[in-house]
């Protein structure tokens, strides 16, 4: 059972909670619910202030080794769910922090600060409300932005014959864990450690996306938190179920972009770091044939692969041989070994 | 250090970040930030959709017995943040839903999921997103709420000579924590038992104080959650900042509005429970004297002491005779003994 299980299984209920008339002017409350990077709030009388708002937990040795820097851990409570919001194609406004720890530790503050507001200021975004509680170390922060519905990046709208994009490259944080757990961790200064402690969300890019959306030219996307294949999989999954049909993929082996720290690796290690290793932020999309030249003059976006009727996700290698991939998303019931 | 002292030294920065130059249209941003119930967000351009939003975290060992019935956990976790709408004067909209588990126990999310979704349907609100993982039991439930901002219920806006007024009865929940503490644990279907388990936040009242305040007949609430003292030193000391002076207060102690369960108990007891218990989640408000046909009107208030030039916070006696109270709210990070 994994965590989407778990949500949709016990919280999520069929059309939602018996409705309370609402007052005319009031907010509609959710024009999305959950299963997406974010959920969408509105108002029923304007189009303007449409939120977008998503909440991520990071718990100490489950989402990061204990001996991390405070400030890099600032920094990634903050970027995972400034990546949910760049999924969205939303840009952040604000964002609320929900703290426990053990016991209250001033240079651990200080640093965990530092981290947060250096990457708050980025997008000029602040830190609106909060809680602090003594307790095993874990984060919980919300974050808000602000996007057109008409013009959100969801989960539920890829079409069969899109293209698949990725942008960035992968793999680099998935190595890093991996280096830690065979005993021989990275120097701080190797860029897959950057790329594990300090990821950058999307932000820009979901913007510029968002805009395509609008116009058509970019049908759908996920951030990759828990690695391509899983997170792709949500993609197929959500799509499938909104157009009544199968939908699966294949992914071209040779046009995955991996991170240069992965170069010396066999191509099996690559793939299996590039496709289930997750922590890579980046943006994965869907988009029709139409919207190539637009998505090239981006910049950052590897084409990787296609939308069809199935079954399930592929990895096509050079000579044209497909094999199944596994549904294999980071779990996090799993042990903490299995991870860590 | 409480976990106001955490939240103010360490990240709220005086100012706030550098601010990005908004496009006309889009929001604004943070009406009212950290420090307050609830956060205000709103649009530069429009009266409508002006979201109250906050987060409130419980960990295990800390907030709730280890044994609570997980029904009653689901619903208290919600009902402690709707009471931060009510204090707002907020209509509660929707809701997320951060959850650390030490393992998928069936039994415990079906009792969780069952008990959130009952007070969640008394208000027609929506679960709209979350985020679930393994790690020492732990929830944060971010809440969000409608509010005009002309008309929100807030902390700094207190005025001397104000009457001090407070919802229902008081202490119970303490007084539940106290007899668990000292070795003879409350039967399950004692009163008290409820007040701390399944807090009635008070959504309902929260909406008709925030009729008064637009009509200046309200000036300032909190919800009491960590003790009459504490909460009320809140309002003193926001509201005299924002006034530049010093806001002080008497409370009379004939007139504390004492939970029946606690009539046995010596009055220096009472006192102690109801002013440094915490756990009520009534709401505390101050008023000018114009306010009081209408606040009368409401039931179930009762008026318990004026604001003054201080100092500080004292406690009076039916001889007249004041003594100061300790500002004493419940501490997060003292011993877990202190609290359980």
């Amino acid at each position: 059972m994994d965590e989407f299980d778990l949500i949709r299984q016990f919280f999520v209920r069929e059309g939602g909670p018996p409705r309370v008339p609402l007052k005319p002017g009031s907010l509609a409350g959710a024009l999305l619910g959950p299963g997406d990077d974010c959920a969408l709030l509105g108002a029923t009388t304007t189009a303007a202030a449409r939120f977008a708002v998503t909440t991520d937990l990071l718990v100490e040795g489950v989402h990061f080794f204990s001996d991390v820097d405070p400030q890099t851990l600032g920094h990634k409570a903050l970027a995972v769910n400034l990546s949910d919001l760049a999924a969205m194609g939303a840009r952040p406004v604000a964002y609320l922090l929900a703290l426990a720890l053990p016991r209250a530790d001033i240079d651990w503050l200080e640093g965990f600060a530092r981290g947060l507001h250096a990457l708050a200021d980025v997008y000029g975004i602040e830190l609106v409300g909060g809680d602090t509680t003594r307790g095993p170390l874990t984060i919980a922060i919300t974050a808000l932005g602000e996007v057109d519905p008409a013009a959100a990046l969801r989960r539920d709208r890829a079409r069969l014959g899109d293209d698949i994009w990725v942008s960035g490259c992968l793999g680099a944080a998935a190595f890093a864990v991996r280096e830690r757990v065979r005993g021989h961790p990275l120097a701080a200064s190797h860029p897959a450690r950057a790329r594990l402690e300090q990821p950058v969300p999307r932000v820009e890019l979901g913007l510029e996306l968002a805009k395509l959306s609008a116009q058509g030219l970019v049908h759908a996307a996920i951030d990759l938190s828990d690695g391509l294949a899983g997170d792709l999989s949500h993609i197929l999954a959500r799509s499938g179920a909104a157009l009544g049909t199968s939908v699966g993929a294949v992914l071209w082996a040779d046009a995955l972009p991996n991170h240069e720290c992965l170069n010396g690796l066999i191509a099996e290690d690559q793939h299996d770091l590039m496709l289930f290793g997750g922590d890579d932020y980046e943006l994965l999309l869907t988009a029709p044939t139409t919207g190539r030249r637009a998505l090239e003059r981006l910049g950052d976006l590897r084409r990787i692969g296609t939308l069809d009727t199935g079954p399930a996700l592929r990895l096509r290698d050079g000579s044209g041989d497909e094999r199944v991939l596994p549904n294999r998303a980071y779990q996090h019931f799993r042990s903490e070994a299995d991870r860590l």
